[in-house]
């Protein structure tokens, strides 16, 4: 048996025998509804796990009046009291290159509880899946980091990088807690974001902002509607403009990290609101979504060409001549991100795959933003996305997990941060 | 001259020289910006009118308790104190036929202000055009009834049946007002009510109902919104669905009453909600609207129709046969109208016409529901609409009526009762 294999079997070894504890982890950690502005009892989960680690601890609420004045502040809020980011530290002997490990806590609501088979944050298993809001986005994630470093610190090696874990806030809002960490100085030579990917590395990952469009009609009594312009009918054309700009951009989109991607920055419309009464032709509709940026775009180019496609609608119905909408960016915005594909991480990170799953890895770019485009264009952090999650489940109802990923990934991820970091002494405790 | 010819020049005489008092009237009614819930400020200025003129009064507050068993009612209140219906009577000599003239006090909500280029309810006249919420639709309606009594009693013309003159809250939410004069016991031999009609005379008013309409969708992470079903791409189906029913129920009118008219019983949907977060695939939409009812149908038929119509959805798209969207009617409903076009009154009313304006009146249906429905359907009192409001102005910004129109058919309204009602004595006072 050659050396990584037998390091692999170890740390499998002791994943095995500990998970039971990694699963209870991972319920408490969805059982604490980790909503935005309700992080702080999951916050408390993971503190309570790195202190019993050892780990070098700093718990901050992030400071909104000063984070505001970045020009990456993207929070619709201001205060962040009571909703702390934690950071663990596991310091390393020296010379090697460090890594942060980056996990949000804050989970998206869970809709219409209706669509839910069991309550939302039940945490409930059912053949080896694990139930509830948040437990794929992300987690499950956060659970394979903490589980990659504890099978590390079992196995008594003694990395050379220090490795940095953050479990940040607001990810689901625009990255505050992620920005905060920057901001706060935290650096490293690479990360690792265990988002959901379905286990599929992304050395790319989408970018995506909010925008907001009011769309104009003219009222009347409902009796005589011809009379009058209805702003939902005019929405229908905005929003039917807006389906022809997504396929304008993708068909753009060549990167062979899209392939298998239906559509690889898509345009989003999430929320409708118009008119105010039964009886009369409603006069104005607002419309929120999201924009998908390109790893090769700016934020700025993309909001650029969404706003001249709107100016343009003219072009569709007179109407828009005399009343055009008008276009709002607001809340939340997640920068795109870019790690060459030859990278030294996703060279380890697609080894150690290999090494645990016997099988090539997908290499892909992701469909979503992450906090990865803040870390590698703000933190100058070059950043992989890489999770146990199910992507086709973030968001969604019964969203839920295959509790066995999360072992797998933390299994890779922890040969991959002995590969990164480097070992100053490899004795492996064969009793785990 | 003819006696028909001299009696019209007293009463036009009487309403030329109470112009200024009449438009002071009229503008004060507006000032009182009496939307639903606060009719009682116009209706203290229609007490104290009719308190001048000599009428017996019948003032009280619609007791909700009461209505709510009726199966007309038709209201999302119950309570109605502090929102009096106010009725006046000019008691007839005896022998003749009576008749109630009805109009209502409330108005709808002025919409966007920023769409009116003046104050909403400043009563302001410019060109011989009052502005205001309410103007047409119908306060000076009101007063070109309470003009028409004033004119006959000037002019010491005793009439030999009852007018009743109605001014009633609610009718823009149902017709609470006008269902509580009913159950008061409040008949006639015939009935009209001046809402906007642009001077045409409506023998025949289109009903209407409201619908709610939930449109379910599949959430997702908007990244990936190729994985969900957005409710609001659902929902553009189900307006494009019902606007094809109403093409259908469109293409059945052949009543030539109806045929300058685009859409006689139109299906407007004035309200849409749904999703919740920009970057989700949004899972629920729902959507408010009214459909017309012909006067050759009952509202069940109708109701019947667009649920069938709902529930053939699946259809035009596979996604509504597993998730169909569901109907709920709630809030106002207006029965449809309709008297003979041979009646007496309809026959009066247009020699009058001729005789004031010189020229043949306009003889439709109306575009939209009125009291007129109530009153023939449920108080069994054949009712006309017939008003000087202008039609395309009633529920818009800039709302106006042309102050000549007042007075015109304060005119015909006169020449008609005294037609309807009979005269006991003719002593025209020829001073006014």
């Amino acid at each position: 048996m050659k050396d990584q294999d037998q390091l692999k079997d170890s740390i499998s070894n002791w994943l095995q025998e500990h998970r039971t504890e990694g699963t209870k982890l991972l319920q408490r950690l969805v059982q604490a509804q980790s909503t935005q502005g309700n992080e702080a009892g999951a916050q408390t989960i993971v503190i309570e796990t790195l202190t019993k680690m050892g780990l070098v601890l700093d718990v901050w609420d992030p400071d909104g009046k000063e984070l505001q004045t970045h020009p990456d502040f993207a929070s619709s809020k201001v205060h962040f009291d009571g909703s702390p980011n934690v950071v663990g530290i596991l310091k390393g002997t020296g010379d090697g290159r460090s890594i942060i490990l980056n996990g949000h806590i804050d989970v998206v609501p869970a809709g219409d509880s209706g669509q839910w088979e069991d309550d939302p944050y039940s945490g409930k298993i059912v053949d080896g899946k694990m139930y509830g809001r948040g437990v794929t986005d992300m987690k499950g994630g956060n659970v394979s980091l903490l589980l990659a470093i504890q099978a590390i610190q079992a196995l008594s090696i003694s990395l050379k990088g220090d490795v940095i874990f953050e479990s940040v806030i607001e990810e689901e809002s625009g990255g505050t807690g992620t920005l905060a960490s920057i901001v706060r100085g935290y650096k490293a030579d690479a990360a690792i974001i265990p988002e959901p990917t379905n286990m599929k590395i992304f050395p790319k990952q989408q970018g995506s902002m909010w925008f907001r469009i009011y769309i104009k009609g003219r009222s009347a009594h409902g009796g005589t509607r011809y009379e009058g312009i209805s702003a939902i009918e005019k929405s229908m054309m905005v929003i039917n403009h807006l389906s022809d700009l997504e396929k304008i951009r993708n068909s753009r989109i060549t990167d062979p990290l899209y392939k298998s991607i239906p559509i690889p920055i898509p345009i989003n419309i999430g929320k409708i609101e118009g008119g105010d009464w039964p009886s009369s032709v409603p006069d104005l509709v607002k419309l929120e979504g999201r924009i998908g940026v390109s790893p090769n775009e700016t934020m700025d180019e993309a909001k650029r060409e969404l706003e001249q496609w709107i100016e343009n609608i003219g072009e569709v119905d007179e109407w828009f001549v005399s009343a055009p909408p008008t276009v709002e960016w607001f809340g939340a915005r997640w920068h795109p991100g870019s790690i060459k594909t030859d990278h030294e991480l996703v060279a380890s990170l697609t080894e150690n795959y290999q090494l645990v799953l016997r099988e090539e890895p997908i290499v892909e770019a992701s469909p979503w933003g992450t906090d990865g485009g803040l870390l590698t264009n703000v933190g100058k952090v070059p950043t992989i996305v890489f999770g146990p999650g199910v992507t086709e489940k973030a968001h969604f109802p019964n969203e839920y997990i295959e509790l066995d990923n999360v072992f797998l990934t933390a299994e890779i991820i922890a040969l991959t941060l002995i590969d990164w970091c480097g070992v100053g002494n490899v004795s492996i405790n064969k009793k785990g």
